[in-house]
């Protein structure tokens, strides 16, 4: 029976209450505060009303050599993941975090050789991989739909609304890029099948409506070996009156057809038929329940520790390069 | 009477044929070769379908000299353009150019002088512009229906086919970017409402099809004065099972809405309603008329020298910029 231990109130909580659902193998042992000023109480609540009856603590050091849970998941503010999974894996403990995985480089060195030293896994919540139209797209390109991969865009546009302190300071918020555009960059990686060699970034906080130092906009295009390139871009300038929050879209063109994912749709055109075909989409999947089938080998998580640490690292380069306005190489 | 010359059979010859149908104060009095064997016969019966009896000219500096036409439409080789714009420029005769103006930066600035130096006018064929959904955009944007704009995306995918040996060489090609990008280039020149600052631009020649040295994929990001940002993104790869030769999109992304033109169809998101709303569509409009108009004194054409002459020379930044790995300001 695995013990698991949420340290944070702040990310996708939500991940973790949903992938125990239906565990009988694993149960939320433990809560903890990752950073200063976390609202314990409400996700003490959300934990009851989904059956859980963790123990609360008032630190997430105590919880992790007090309870010393098998498993921690991690959803801080964002500036504390890489300090929070570093303890972790100094004891041995599974990581599952919040992506991305660091807000600076140097913190994602620390978690990398963390990792080394440690017979821990780890694997970052790039949860909309796990979602019913991706999870399509990766069985489409693993069934050669498009052939060889050459070119991708994505899109991710959310609403902005009104958000918390945390957003408005470059520190805590990390930036948009890491934040809203790890996704996309997590979708770039993994679907062009290279790696990435260099990256073109721009972003600006202009139209952020009293957002501080949160960009509204921003675009990355990143190089990749084999000469496959793939770009991307982010705002948060969806109206009020759009049909949803996010509008979440990927473009995967590749030598034999053309694979596509837009208002929950995926979209193929290739040999298969005549004209754009609509792919019948596969069941959603919770992204925890795959990490803890790893964690007791029954399985190979759709996201690697590889992969969690190369997508922070290509945000983080992104970022640098947006910030300086230059080419950042790999 | 407007005497008008056509040089070159290569580029969209048919919007000098379609755009002197209506008109009762133009007509097609001249025909020439523009490069080394262009197929004037195929031309000369098109010409005459539409029921215009055209001089045929063995070169187009006879026709120049003998026929003296009030304005010229070039669509030769493409790396011909701004000869033979030159030429017309220098004899003050008006000029409509199949884009990209000229295929170089030294060539760009020849044909920039000439226009200096001239009384003449001048425009490029950046004809979609001209079509239903484009038409309607322009309207949009000028309406306010996106605010300000803050970061535009643009995409171009063709099928490729077989094409003849002008298109599998850069020197009579000029480039993916160039042909096919300027396009798109346009669009977010014209309607990011800025001036271009940087770009950066990647673009391969792998699975090409056995076209030489003509690039299959294409990415440009360019930043732009006030922070604005557009991407571009550029394939042949379209099957050809695809439903049309084309997929032209645009998304321009502004502080108060959302425009998009996709699959023929123009959609918007603003305060005017809830949800995506489908705009109703303005009709296209034959461009050399609209040029014509200009050279009359009776409008103002939609594409002007300035924005011909920027939008020739971003392209060639942005193949600089893929050719070179870097970013390449302006």
């Amino acid at each position: 029976m695995l013990k698991i231990g949420l340290i944070g109130a702040t990310g996708h909580v939500g991940y973790v209450l949903e992938g125990l659902r239906e565990q009988t193998d694993a149960y939320l042992a433990g809560i903890a505060p990752g950073s200063h000023g976390e609202d314990m109480d409400s996700l003490n609540r959300r934990a009851l009303q989904y059956g859980y009856i963790p123990e609360l603590y008032p630190n997430y050091i105590e919880m992790l050599d007090t309870l010393k849970p098998d498993v921690v998941a991690i959803a801080s503010h964002f500036n504390d993941h890489a300090s929070i999974a570093v303890e972790a894996l100094h004891r041995n403990i599974h990581v599952f975090v919040e992506k991305p995985v660091a807000t600076t480089l140097a913190d994602l060195d620390n978690v990398k050789v963390a990792y080394q030293n440690s017979h821990a896994q780890l694997a970052a919540m790039f949860g909309i991989r796990y979602t019913s139209c991706f999870l399509t797209v990766e069985k489409l390109l693993q069934e050669g739909s498009v052939g060889e991969v050459r070119l991708l865009h994505a899109q991710k546009s959310y609403r902005l609304g009104e958000r918390n302190a945390l957003y408005k300071r470059r520190e805590t918020y990390g930036g948009t890029i890491p934040w809203v555009g790890s996704h996309a960059i997590d979708w770039l990686y993994s679907w062009s099948g290279e790696r990435f060699t260099s990256v073109f970034a721009s972003h600006s906080t202009r139209a952020n409506q009293q957002h501080g130092e949160l960009e509204a906009t921003a675009m990355c295009q990143f190089t990749c070996t084999n000469e496959v390139m793939g770009s991307l871009t982010i705002d948060y300038l969806r109206p009020k009156q759009a049909p949803s929050h996010a509008d979440d879209r990927i473009r995967i063109v590749g030598t034999r057809g053309i694979v596509e994912v837009m208002h929950n749709k995926v979209y193929v055109i290739n040999e298969g038929a005549e004209g754009i075909q609509e792919a019948p989409l596969l069941p959603s999947q919770p992204i925890f329940a795959d990490f803890l089938r790893q964690v007791q080998g029954r399985g190979k998580c759709l996201i690697s520790s590889e992969q969690s640490f190369a997508v922070t690292e290509a945000c983080l380069r992104a970022r640098m390069s947006a910030d300086e306005g230059r080419v950042v190489f790999f």
